[in-house]
């Protein structure tokens, strides 16, 4: 039978499905919803069980669990990996939601919940396409694993350590990844790099106490004068990071990466309006797709000291506190770029100026070549229900699992997204255009014939 | 009869006068305390009716009342214009204080109390000082006019109203201010400079909305680093202000003047140790006293901007806040010391960021020279019951009314304190040595009659 006339017949079926999961609300990061993220995993059980997957499991962990499948019987045929997560984000603000989280709603041939895009209707699509295969064939074209996670919201920490503690279970040809978006409607994407990240607090202090500005103001170090200036020296005037060996290990853009990022058709202007800005803003020669996507970048996400009421206090502050990350892209190691950041700091800091520096977070970032076999299958598949090709894109984000994956598994991680940009992810209103669903179902569908 | 004596027979006469005066709570910045002002005044009125002055009169102003009273019976005599506050900072944190603020006491040669050195204390000591000459004299050496005010603390909004609607009633030959201190006990300063004041709040916009480093990072400008780079460059890297113009009106240190600096003895080494710092920093070739007395600052009071919770957060902020104050000194005019620092800002501002600026208050520097004989009077007051003679120091805080008084009755303004600097002022267990209540009264005497 043909599986459009499949899934149409099933959609109702499998939209009453979708909303049942999408029902419940397992947000990973509050513990009083712990109950609800293990209802979350049991129906996903389930759910691949009934979908005729076989070896279900519900793996506990410190956390959350793990959830796993697999259908392993097309020796020869490659195995595929598929990830996701059915953990969602928090709601709040409430009141802006139009209709509850915990209720989805289906308007304008859209699905409204929390989870809706991000993650569980994307996760929910590949069970549905495994299972449409196994009723109309009797068996799947590809060895087929499931690993989704609970914990995708809060940092994977204890998928991070399973994975490192060796993953022979999970060894597959290539990992299968929805969680991504469109470039717009009608427009599919496949992200082929995601910047790392890495993140550092700094706090400057002076003096034991804050001083009156009048009895010491001229004659004393002021915390927040060692902050900004050694603030202001971690950039040049173009935006440019000015930390010593910053970009060594950053790749040069070849005119075949140039011109992936140009179709994508970004317009600045739009872009530049839209934001409400007199400009953009960053390094010279390189678009803002470029910027994003292919160069690293540290951002000073907070700064803090003194006074920050109403009116005037005379008043020298002992101290101030920074908060920064860096995206990364290409080679560059988190660590070795902490410890750039950190000497320079230690080498520009005033005197009279007491520096304190936390290290945070690591995350490599990832990149996959877009001319592998399993990237350009994918682009095929969505060539055939989209009618249009996909673009390889850059993603500035970090998503830390997909470089684990790659690295651990030592396999090809496909990000084939069917989100769309403007979908409400982490925000109120959260919801899944339902042609994405429709027509993803069959570029699943059509990618795991074509391996 | 001897001073000394007729003090010492009083002592417990007046000291139980003062704490009366003390335990009337007449915080003039809270509003549930009008009527505890309002009785503060009163008080000082009959107690300037009793001493022997005339036409006391307690002047409603759209605040809190002024205190008037005079003794104009020696004619060729100068006229002394005696200033000073009935008001009183709020006592918060109340549980820091050894014994309750309104409830006076005596422990160890100190009143303890709040207002008892700032400034109750000190303007009991004049009125008890006319008091015994017209008692034991029955005419006084000058022609006296007391003006005290209720609002100090709250920075005088009516008497610089009453003030500028023209002052001839307060018509005077000096202004005699008790309401500053010592430099350390047994060594009398008085002060012949205080630091002029202006205040800006300055803020920079970026986007219309906080933006996702991830999605945007690299590609539009970031209000924190166009903040701090603002703020970097307002200081070279010696803390010298670096917005131009700046330093234009103001007066080369004379010889004399390092002298008399030189005179106040501040040893660096036990300064800097007692503040925690590892060095104390400031402008090239100046001590810390010259730097705080005779230089400009201009300091930060609080920045802020983007994220300040636990852990990292994303986040290329929309917009970052900072305020700014300058202690000013000679000739230095507010306003054109905060049109430079606009300027300033506005050329220095990076290309994307929209900057906007609050200018708020603004008071000039006073300075008068310390061989005026008025000045000089004092210091042989100081010197006959001290046994030592007065320092002239400059003092780096702003006394906004001092500078009033000089500019609008064209008079020399005296600033003859008997605090210490650690009396606590504006903070919990304020109290006034005896010691100085004892040789204060008796230094005052010595100055009326020597005028």
């Amino acid at each position: 039978m043909n599986y459009s006339v499949y899934f149409e017949q099933n959609r109702e079926l499998h939209l009453e499905e979708l909303k049942q999961w999408l029902s419940i609300p397992s947000i990973s990061a509050l513990s009083e919803h712990k109950e609800d993220v293990n209802r979350a995993a049991s129906w996903l059980a389930d759910k691949l069980t009934l979908a005729g997957l076989e070896n279900v499991e519900i793996i506990p962990t410190q956390g959350h669990p793990l959830v796993y499948a697999e259908h392993l019987h097309a020796p020869g045929k490659p195995t595929l990996l598929i990830y996701g997560h059915y953990d969602v984000q928090p709601v709040d603000p409430l009141h802006l939601w139009q209709t509850p989280p915990f209720e989805p709603a289906i308007r304008d041939n859209k699905i409204y919940a929390r989870g809706a895009t991000d993650d569980k209707g994307q996760v929910f699509m590949h069970i549905k396409a495994v299972e449409a295969i196994l009723r109309q064939e009797g068996q799947l074209p590809v060895n087929i694993k499931f690993f989704i996670e609970g914990e995708e919201e809060v940092s994977s920490p204890n998928l991070l350590d399973y994975l490192s503690k060796g993953a022979d279970r999970l060894t597959a040809d290539a990992v299968l990844i929805s969680d991504t978006a469109l470039i717009e409607k009608g427009k599919p994407a496949i992200c082929t790099g995601l910047r790392g990240l890495c993140s550092l607090e700094v706090a400057v202090h002076t003096a034991n106490t804050d001083l009156h500005s009048g009895s010491f103001g001229g004659g004393v170090p002021n915390a927040l004068h060692a902050m900004v200036s050694l603030l202001a020296s971690l950039h040049d005037n173009q935006g440019a990071v000015s930390v010593a060996g910053f970009y060594d290990d950053v790749e040069p853009l070849s005119p075949a990466m140039k011109e992936e990022f140009a179709k994508q058709g970004v317009d600045e202007e739009t872009l530049r309006t839209g934001l409400g800005l007199e400009t953009l803003y960053g390094e010279d020669d390189y678009s803002f797709v470029e910027r994003v996507g292919a160069r690293p970048t540290l951002e000073l996400n907070g700064v803090y000291g003194g006074f920050q009421g109403e009116g005037t206090k005379t008043v020298i502050p002992k101290e101030a506190h920074a908060k920064i990350t860096c995206r990364l892209v290409a080679n560059q190691n988190p660590q070795d770029i902490l410890d750039k950041i950190e000497r320079h700091l230690r080498e520009h800091i005033q005197p009279g100026a007491r520096l304190e520096i936390i290290q945070g977070e690591k995350a490599n970032a990832f990149n996959i070549d877009p001319s592998h076999p399993m990237l350009q299958s994918a682009a095929d598949a969505f060539e055939r229900v989209y009618g249009t090709r996909a673009v390889f894109t850059k993603d500035g984000g970090s998503i830390p699992i997909v470089e684990t994956f790659s690295r651990v598994l030592a396999a090809p991680v496909v990000l084939m997204g069917f989100g769309l940009p403007d979908e409400n992810l982490h925000a109120p209103n959260e919801h899944f255009h339902l042609e994405n669903f429709d027509k993803g179902l069959l570029t699943i569908i059509e990618y795991l014939k074509a391996l």
